[in-house]
């Protein structure tokens, strides 16, 4: 089964929220401590998303909010060098830094993360700020969960959202979920489950859409089934190495396998998979191949050292579900 | 044209919202430099709306937070004399004191109020302060544009409006905007139309439907086109002196005239025009009637000192519409 | 023993700090919950201090600030009205409200304050509206310990005791101690302790003198060794119905007895106390003699209903004192 | 000239307030937007000047507050491990982060820093958790003026400077002025003021002096003039390459000339100037060889990458002097 775009439409993917500086320890396998040297990369989840579509083929624009400093201009210089639209990132003018994300690598199942996100530049993106000029010009609004944690960022997003309703652009809810910044479990819901029924497609862990239902232990069933009242109408749930499923509103469920490959860290998995997903359903591939193109590209990130820079190819992701086809078929 | 409820319900209304302090000039006709007395009462549009009620003989219930002092125990004290169920209004333990409004009365058209709305206890009305047992106990929901914000009033009324939706209560959406607390123009515009989009029953001025649209100068017919595309069946939009128009889904449009009475001030014009236009509704009245008795109860009010106080009981309104019904066939 | 002025100055007194609004019970012997009309008033400690000065004949001037809005207007008209300079009290252009004080009087013995004292304008005067040119015209720099509560007014007291001290101007510090808005009971202590070490004069109830070091039940001896190592000349403690103490760097001790009266409530006695007090002494009074008017000003202050407008003239206080003289030596 | 110090006590040197992460580019000479990775240091002037001082021989403790994160624990471990007292550290329980500065080093003289100080752990230490019986056992306290920058810091050092006095332990007050988190160029003023009036050696830049006194282009002469009528016995003012001039109460001067050397950064020469000039001093040096060594530990320190862990050895500066004095005879 196949997902429908408008497909007059000068960008493929516009995507919210935020981009920061990722912060990767240079000497992993040991406690942060330890570290005395880190890399730096883009980060940020829609921002990795658009910089993995872009590197796909995909045209890209993102709508955000940089510092007015040396780590704003390096963000805006690098998505625009990998051939993203950045003529909606604003400026920050109050003095709000770049949010950071100091990566610390003890093992490949001991990853952390040091969060700075104390009155980041990108939760200011005022609603003034998001035009319906540029959301109308593409196919997909890609909106982050995390852009809604917090005044004015949230009013901003549920703008776009409205924006793209009113003039058919897809919003695909990456939900994207971070303890930060939230002010109560009660709010987080109401926010997700706000967004989540206005989008038309919604991608999340499992642990995800309980913290969207605030609860524990939910089940797919339960979950697709209040959401497809509403708007949706794809809706894929990750269970990590149990791999992931996407269920349509005609009543279709599709498995997608994880494949299993060498992992240095988890970081980046989420993002690589809602970019390769999204660039195979925007080509028109079918829901099943959508789901192989996330698995390959989440396993291929996962053995590199950076999220955005360890983007792949399509080259890259095809070849690895080729190989990991054969393997099944012996 | 009526009006259908869930009849099978305990509380005809269940208001969330403020419940503040009003505290008017006893010496009036003057600038308030020159008031040296003031008469303390209940006010706050949605506790006048459900005193109004009330009064009329509708079962009320009020969601709300008060302060933890002499203030927050006269509201809860008077809210319960008048015959409303204050079981789910909480008690404030973080030191919020209740919203005041100090009224000043030059002339019956110079009038102004004096607020003290900073981090009163109203706005701190938690998601897990609204309780869905209660909820679904009610013919209606009514939600007051004010307690829309600020967080964590905010979530607590977007909850609460999910909960009605999900039980059958309709959601009654007063727009009652005041320019305190909101942080911009946008963001008011933003949470405005998620709700009115959301309601069953929506009424303002046309002043405050121009804040929800973010425009000035707005038209009634584009209004309620934009609004009957999704949830709303009746909009009702205030034009002062020139009456008011009902609009429904179906596509009629009823006028109410405005009763010309003695005007001692213009406070509390619209919480008693929403109280009796909604017991009328609620009584199986026809909206061509119910739009007499908003107009009528507004009538009465605005000659009076008070706001919750002043509120009039069926047969003074019934007598005024008499009285005025006469007036017009002489 | 005489404390001596510099005598050619315009100003006898210049107050920095708070002036508010006292909304009294006019109904009072019950629960403010009881209570349905309110009498407004000037209030606030050096308000009071400058008003009651003023009324007694001293040439006062107050820094402080105030909000744009009526009740601001209404509290630099009353005290232009009672002969005080107000020139340098300057309109808020932020939006902060004037403090608010309503009191309940439910007997004598039992009074209490319900404060709106959040984010307040007097707390909000700043450094740069505090200047040289005007303290330097005054005998008397009058601190209130509460505008230390807060930055910016904290700054701008500092500022301003720094320039009364190299302008020769006689720093008085009235603890004036209030809950509220203060952060910790150290950080009070730091501030109040930092101010006492640089006044000339310091005036207190025992309890004040207690926040100022931080612990409780401290001993007067202690108190004034460790005052008397810095700066204070005089410092005066009050011990309630037991009456007040003054000591001397010289070493020498005054006790001031408490005159007994009817009492309505217990408002304004501190600062109808520190008016009088300070009046005798710039008069050239004996420090005896001064103890026994603030003792006869707060004794006539707490007769009556209101803490400004009930502030007695010099014939009022040398009636009660002579009154008391008869009595004491029948 | 020689300057006294208590010699009965357990610590050198203990310093207040900061202690944070420098983060120095690794590749340099280009703009930070083009250096991809960071080395990791402790920093900030106070645990620069701790550590400078131990690793000349000094014992020495610290004060402050620490993140409860991975850099909280690497700042403690790596002080710990230079051989400070670190049992006065307290760790942050709020979720307050690290202090950060990326630095920037374009060329010798282009130098930038990029701060990370929003709600830092430093600015929340506790006047209650700074203890009388750990201060009383040190000869000196060292306080740096960011800690007075904002609350609850602020009260924090004032309290300790109280107890400094009470308890003998000298008052070393490094103006050390960062234009973040400050209010206003007037409240800096008023704190930088009271602090400098109370400590026993005053040391900065003539611009830091400026700041003091909310001027430009203050002179030496005033500035030590004002000062030397309070506390202060010896005043060190910095003048970059022309040299640092050193003041006694007494009246004496002594000036102290820049050792020119191979410069990579500009970090850390204040840092390490104090820390040596210090060490000098509590070793019983006279004043002038004590500028010396200022002087020598800044050169070496500006021709390295780090602040703190290029804080020289004894033996370093001493080579330097003597190798300047050398080429000076010639």
């Amino acid at each position: 089964m196949k997902y429908e775009f408008n497909t007059e439409r000068k960008y493929d993917i516009i995507a919210i929220g935020r981009a920061c500086i990722d912060l990767n320890a240079v000497e992993y396998n040991r406690p942060m401590e330890d570290t005395m040297t880190f890399s730096k990369y883009v980060g940020g989840s829609p921002a990795n998303i658009a910089i993995g579509g872009s590197k796909l083929g995909l045209k890209a624009g993102f709508i955000g909010k940089l510092s007015d400093d040396q780590h704003g201009r390096f963000i805006e210089q690098y998505m625009r060098g990998v051939g993203i639209d950045t003529s909606n990132m604003v400026i920050d003018k109050e003095g709000h830094k770049t949010g950071l994300a100091f990566t610390e690598i003890k093992s490949p199942e001991e990853c952390s993360i040091l969060m700075y996100r104390e009155d980041v530049a990108d939760l200011y993106l005022k609603p003034s700020e998001v035009h319906e000029d540029y959301i109308k010009q593409s196919k997909i609004l890609l909106v982050s969960g995390t852009a809604l944690s917090k005044s004015p960022s949230r009013e901003a997003v549920l703008k776009a959202v409205n924006l793209a309703k009113k003039n058919d652009v897809k919003v695909i809810f990456e939900l994207d979920y971070r303890p930060y910044t939230w002010e109560s479990a009660e709010a987080t819901s109401v926010y997700y489950s706000l967004v989540a029924k206005q989008a038309d497609v919604v991608i999340g862990t499992r642990d995800e859409f309980d913290v969207m239902e605030n609860r524990t232990e939910g089940q797919n069933e339960n979950t697709v089934n209040n959401l497809f009242k509403h708007s949706p109408e794809l809706i894929v749930i990750k269970h990590g190495v149990d791999g992931s499923y996407a269920y349509t509103k005609s009543g279709q469920m599709f498995r997608g396998q994880a494949y299993l490959t060498k992992v240095l860290k988890t970081f980046g998995a989420g993002d690589s998979y809602a970019s390769a997903f999204l660039y195979a359903l925007i080509s028109g591939e079918e829901i099943e191949t959508a789901l192989k193109y996330g698995s390959a590209s989440a396993a291929i990130v996962v053995s590199k050292h950076s999220s955005s820079e360890a983007m792949p190819t399509v080259e890259e992701i095809e070849q690895l579900i080729s190989r990991e086809s054969e393997k099944a078929t012996i």
